[in-house]
């Protein structure tokens, strides 16, 4: 069975990371990082890199996608031709499509999404509407049909162990789960939206704001 | 203020980036990924790569260290005379020396956390004592003086998070945890030895005895 991790320039790493730890725990999982070609991409940062192990080409038929999102540069995939082709005609064979953070508006980009309920990065959930999909701001994975998204960043962790739940059953999700140890102990209670006091939420989009995450080009 | 994350061959990837997308939705931290020399560093997946951004000869003097686990090759780092140097040497002039996962035990290795109370992966906490140090197999997160430990793999975002809190202030380490939305949902409540039933126990020893995890060299 083979996954295809899509990565793009500005990605965010952990998107992409979360639900490879969670899969590359288990076992008879070919787990690829997938690019235009394979060699370094440049994440968020700017300066450190993952790298693409196939190019689109050597990886066109993988049973599940996975899309993960990026904190300033979604738009950029959004709107390159050679991204979307590529999801739309690998959709049309996966067991699963799936993505993290704003991976979901590089599916909805793409038409994937139409007519689905979905979940995104809370900073851009509005803009899934303008694709056709109905946003589940309060939810934190969503699966329609073969399709699953889920919500910002860390979500990809929660979303991996669903999608792994499903691919290899919830004994196999189980045991990986305690071997990655997740057992979240966050410090605060600030990781939702409905959560976070004003202060913390002004200052979160404060900062999403001076990093130029916000506004997108798509809204 | 610079960060450094120790890559080293075999590394667990998630160990590495958990932490990172913490610091990295911060601002005004230079994070940087260092190994022998900076390029790709391989991971446990064998074939997946995370970029060395700078040689340790480049990052003499690090305000932060961060050394991620590896789920089979901790023990190679644990006697590597160079990785072990550069640990001893910049931990001499750290603001904080911190693990993740069995990272733990190259600090150990290192004659690091003689004396203090730690954490580290459930599988390998028994080698903790074997280096002097006091194992709290109950604790995601232990901080001890200047040195902070953290649990297997996924805990590393916890410690990011606990960090961040001391680097920047908790209003800053608040407004990252909901840039990521790290508000956990896990699937199952098998995150931890004391929660996972027997099976699933069983299940995720045999697993990680198979992948090559156990025993290590040092036990």
């Amino acid at each position: 069975m083979i996954i295809a991790i899509l990565l793009y320039p500005g990605l965010t790493a952990l998107d992409a990371i979360g639900p490879y730890e969670v899969l590359n725990s288990a076992e008879g999982l070919d787990i690829r990082f997938v690019w235009k070609k394979s060699g370094p991409v440049v994440t968020d940062h700017g300066r450190f890199t993952l790298g693409a192990t196939h190019g689109f080409d050597e990886t066109g038929r993988p049973d599940v996608l996975i899309v993960p999102g990026s904190s300033a540069n979604t738009g950029h995939a959004m709107r390159d031709e050679a991204v979307l082709a590529y999801v739309r005609s690998v959709h049309e064979h996966t067991r699963w499509t799936t993505s993290v953070c704003s991976g979901a508006l590089v599916l909805a980009a793409a038409g994937i999404l139409k007519g689905h309920p979905a979940t995104t990065h809370w900073a851009v959930m509005s803009s899934l509407a303008r694709f056709g999909a109905e946003p589940r701001p309060q939810m934190r994975v969503v699966t329609s049909g073969k399709v699953i998204t889920a919500a910002g960043v860390s979500a990809g962790i929660d979303m991996g162990l669903a999608l792994l739940a499903e691919l290899k059953g919830a004994q196999v999700a189980k045991a990986v789960q305690l071997a990655i140890e997740y057992d979240p102990q966050p410090p605060f209670d600030t990781g939702h939206t409905t959560k976070a006091d004003a202060a913390t939420l002004a200052f979160a989009k404060q900062r999403l704001q001076a990093r130029g995450s916000a506004p997108q080009p798509w809204e």
